[in-house]
């Protein structure tokens, strides 16, 4: 088998040249000039100080956590582990990096396209400089645990592969801490401290280039919903391989002991195949890196055709490829179907999830939520709360249903096939997500730049599906990341290899609910440091914005240029702060748990189990109720703005204006974090399962 | 021992006899006369009408229910535990029965006292009112188990004791669902629909006379706080006994077997003490109703004293006195006192939890929050969202530290004795959670009767005092809810005696978790039902209300009566209506998974703890988060309304209206309700286990 593992890396340096490619031929077309040309590249240089800072920050901090490793992790792998976990650091970074570039550089030529060249040329340029986060994402993790695992399966580091690769994901987690939590931070604090100096105290427009916090607002968009949400991706992606790949090499450990393994024969394969079972996992994703590839031609293709349209060919078709191919693979590393049926499981619950955030975030349920503004702004919050609240189930349901499949086809590896499987195809669903805030961002620079009526209708019409299309990302995100969590969870378990786990066991339930709900406090308390840390970062932002229209003369009259470098830098250092707290809750309650009852009574591991099954059901729960109530909000607010029930300036609207300034943080900083919180959490533990 | 089981029936009987002595001295004092009497004589047929109609109803749902127990249930015990579930829902109702006549008894007694005899007066009549709600709660209960477990531990159904006696705290979950779920809603629409017409359209004063729906809203404080409230105690109050017992039946069948076990050893007993481990749970109960006495007797003997002060003595000696009588009675049954530290554990919990709750609904996040209606209504709503999710932290790790203490001291058995440590001294907690309604509704009377401020100003201050109670008494009831049905969670486990729970088998694990994402459903789902039954229910009231306007002639210049029975008939029927989805939710979801997984693959035990499991955690957070959050925005906006930052009128009050609102149905319905839903659960699970 040996000689087939360098396809996985070589397929994501691939993955890597066609973004360089698709970059290429985004950048080479015209930037614009004049005004619009200014306002793009003081976004761009915004997005550029962000990133540069965050990548300052998380050096440090890998640099300290690497030592850590180094000094405290079994001798065996130490440095290895230690190793990856730089490396990983450093993918994501660059991922988030190559993203935020191509975004920001691709708003203004959507832009120009759109007034230049029609809509149909201006979804290609949108879509491709989303295309280009997407592939990056898929082709940095296939290059990095596609190495990893092609260096360290041979040799005598072979025991020790999942283990070095846990230490790759340990490092996307860290990037997704800074750019997920503090990204969604900074987005928030951004729009909410441009939006209430400018409107309501200054009294000028939306996106009006005198407002020194408008391009902060613009570079929050791609912070949050491009790094951010790459990095939250990359994450959960890294997660469910590795997962995989741990719960394979547990079921080695079972086969070199008595020879044989159950899972083995669920899957029609003889007990040589075990190294094949860890590589599967891979030859998946390196399979699904294609599809994607092909699924991004096939917008192309489409790009004539009405955006939406063209968005749900390029996936579906991706999709039904990428389930083919991998049924197709199942029978080439001699398997029976039963993995492919677990994947099968993953793909489709990914879908299904996505849908049901779509309807809740989109469909009659939004429409309802506008009609509560007529009684004011009290039923509105109680009825987009009760939404969001109601909105948990067919997810939950989803989730629990692809357990029940993929666990029925090939037992708990296939849980970890499953979230293989939802996230296969994340070259071209992240793609969709990233193809959002461009959308969005050229929407802004038309209106910034006072483009005229003709180039803002194209602009919207994207836009409008670029909601869409970020409110089913979201839902999947959520999806994927719990079930990647799950998957890591069920490793940890795995691996801390207990030899008593017995709930009948009186010793071993009581500690485990201690766990749980040590585990259940998390989400909460996340949310209430998330949702405080938003309105105290966007005081600092309103201070700066009040103090510059005050102190620069003839700012408010376009005289004068605004200092917006200071707000974005307001913001960052902000995000930076305030993502400190959540970011010890996330790594330190594992150690503290893990360790303290391990000192306490040797029970390390069963509290800890308990605490990561509190904290993953909270977690999903929360990101759910919060996602989703926000988007409703977010939505109703914007059906009342297009002229329904008194359309804006009415009382419904100003009801509806105050959902959406609570759902903001709910569905763009503290729901999104808790995808990051758990998967930190279930990493941080595989990590130290070996010193429990 | 055979000969002392006769004691706890007695006592409670005692406790009767107490209760309703209190109750004569209440009702030989003046009723006061003129429209005095007129307004509390309607209030009281209200309540009547509200308990009778619900009575009606249990009675129809209860013979359903004892058939099916009686046709299903194994016939080893099917006739007895239908009977005890009779009788449950008998003691449960009479219990709600009598503390709801005498609330609306002593509320205008209070008033008069107010007027005629000054402050000292007064406290003593609002508590003595309560104080026949909390007698007849803890002595029913007593009466209850007391008689089941004195007929039935002897003879030929001493194997099936504890099952017998599960059918009582059934029973009594039955009551609860309609009292404290269906009364939740009945409460808050009242509450809504009075207001928004008679405040906001017609713009005639809270509590005044001409308002159709002002009586119910005075009837609704007593459904939704003291029959609710009493049911949702009595809930626990049996179920922490009733699992305690059953834990100790487990530990007996174990001693049949093997003529030993840990429990008994921990607790230095010999083997033949299995019977007074399953009475020493009502031993202790018994114990505490004589402390609870004794603490209603001090409370008397303070009434010169502040109100606060007065009723905090009485609690704390009470509580003082019981955790003493508690060693006293372990040493006096010939146990060490390791299981007297499990009481103290759960005694001492328990007022942490309260005073967390006191916390977070009164001292300075309260103050914080009201800030945060300087910049308007949506950082109102953020922040408080933010201090709910952070007040889930302390009272969970509590929780957690309760079980730990408990189980270290005494195993799971202790964790029994933690909850029945916790609800000890019920008979005085619930007097003190029971005397706020009264002392609300006197207040409420003197207002309609116009009684002048000096009454007045007693019946504030005494009103003050019962907002902080009810408070403390809300976070009370959440943590000895969540105790109890943690203790029943772990009877449940017990008894489905499993031959292997073990979580490192992938077929457990998985069933596991596919349990644990149903249940985390459930509690979402009940906030969502519950949160939107209330504004449907108001809305209807709100008709109702509006067409009286409209019709009776003469209604608005206070020249014709109006139809308030009408108004107390609506809220009830919706009330009923209403209660059915979160009801069916209840009782149906462990069920549907139990006898579902069982036909699926004989795994039926396995997904339903982890279902419970899910529930428990997720009822616990959400109980908190909404309770707290609601009562904080409550006080909010009686801070600002006290004249502070800017007081009535004020934008900043505006801001804390729109928070009181939300908050009304977070912490009187749908907080509440999930306390009973999870117990409800439990104790259906329990009463399945046998049958899967």
């Amino acid at each position: 088998m040996n000689e087939m593992y360098w396809i996985t890396p070589v397929t994501g340096i691939i993955g890597l040249v066609i973004a360089g490619a698709i970059l290429g031929s985004i950048t080479k077309r015209s930037g614009g000039e004049g005004k619009v040309a200014e306002i793009a590249e003081k976004i761009h240089l915004g997005a550029m100080v962000f990133m540069k800072r965050e990548f300052f920050l998380i050096s440090l901090f890998a640099v300290v956590i690497a030592c850590l490793i180094f000094f405290f992790q079994k001798p065996e792998y130490a440095i290895y582990q230690a190793g990856a976990f730089l490396f990983g650091c450093l993918a994501s970074s660059f991922a988030g990096f190559i993203g935020m570039y191509t975004a920001t550089k691709a708003n203004v030529r959507t832009t120009i396209a759109a007034k230049d060249e029609g809509a149909a040329s201006a979804l290609a340029i949108a879509f491709f400089g989303g295309s280009v986060m997407g592939l990056t994402v898929a082709s940095m993790g296939l290059l990095g645990l596609g190495t990893l695992f092609w260096m360290f399966i041979s040799g005598d580091h072979r025991p020790h592969v999942a283990e070095i690769m846990e230490g790759f994901a340990m490092g996307a987690s860290l990037v997704a801490l800074f750019y997920r939590v503090g990204g969604g931070i900074f987005t928030k604090a951004a729009d909410v401290g441009a939006d209430l100096v400018g409107k309501v105290e200054a009294g000028i427009p939306e996106d009006d280039p005198r407002n020194p916090g408008v391009i902060a607002d613009n570079v929050g968009d791609n912070v949050g919903d491009v790094a951010g949400m790459g990095s939250d991706i990359f994450e959960s992606y890294c997660g469910a391989q590795i997962a995989t790949i741990a719960i394979a090499g547990a079921a080695g450990a079972r086969v070199a002991q008595t020879g044989g393994d159950a899972l083995l024969e669920k899957m029609g394969a003889a007990a040589d195949k075990v190294e094949t079972l860890m590589f599967l996992p891979l030859a998946l994703t390196t399979i699904g890196l294609l599809c994607s590839v092909l699924g991004i031609l096939l917008v192309r293709l489409m790009s004539a055709k009405e955006p939406a349209v063209a968005l749900r060919i390029g996936t579906i078709g991706s999709a039904i490829l990428y389930i083919i191919a991998a049924f197709i693979t199942c029978s080439f590393f001699g398997f029976n179907a039963n993995p492919a049926f677990a994947v099968l499981a993953g793909a489709a619950g990914g879908i299904i999830i996505g849908l049901v955030t779509e309807h809740y975030t989109g469909g009659k349920p939004v429409r309802d939520l506008a009609h509560q503004g007529e009684t004011g702004v009290a039923t509105v919050m109680i009825a987009g709360l009760a939404l969001g609240m109601r909105s948990v189930a067919i997810p939950l349901l989803t989730l629990a249903g692809i357990i029940s499949v993929s666990y029925h086809f090939v037992g708990l590896y296939g849980v970890g096939l499953a979230a293989v499987g939802m996230l296969g195809t994340v070259g071209i669903t992240m793609a969709i997500d990233a193809y959002g805030p461009v959308a969005d961002n050229a929407g802004g620079i038309a209106e910034m730049a006072q483009m005229g009526p003709e180039t803002r209708k194209i602009t919207d019409g994207l836009d409008a599906v670029g909601n869409t299309t970020a409110a089913i990302g979201k839902g999947f995100a959520i999806g994927a990341a719990g079930l990647a969590a799950l998957a890591l969870i069920t490793a940890f378990i795995e691996k801390a290899n207990l030899a008593n786990f017995d709930l009948t066991d009186q010793a071993v339930l009581s500690t485990f609910f201690v766990g749980l709900f040590i585990g259940g406090i998390v989400p909460f308390l996340n949310g209430a440091i998330t949702m405080t840390a938003v309105g105290e970062a966007a005081f600092e932002m309103i201070n700066e914005i009040r103090r510059q229209f005050r102190e620069i003369p003839g700012l408010l009259e376009g005289k004068a240029e605004p200092e917006t470098d200071k707000c974005v830098d307001i913001a960052t250092r902000a995000a930076t702060k305030k993502m400190v707290l959540p970011a010890v809750l996330a790594v330190g309650t594992p150690i503290a748990v893990g360790f303290g009852f391990n000192a306490l009574n040797d029970s390390g591991a069963i509290a800890l189990t308990g605490t990561l099954v509190g904290a993953l059901l909270g977690c999903i729960l929360m990101a759910l109720m919060m996602s989703n109530a926000g988007g409703a909000w977010d939505n109703a607010k914007k059906y009342v703005e297009d002229g329904n029930l008194g359309g804006k300036g009415s009382d419904v609207h100003s009801a509806c204006v105050v959902g959406d300034t609570v759902g903001d943080p709910f569905k763009d900083t503290s729901g999104p974090s808790m995808n990051i919180i758990i998967n930190v959490m279930a990493i941080v533990s595989l990590v130290i399962a070996g010193l429990l």
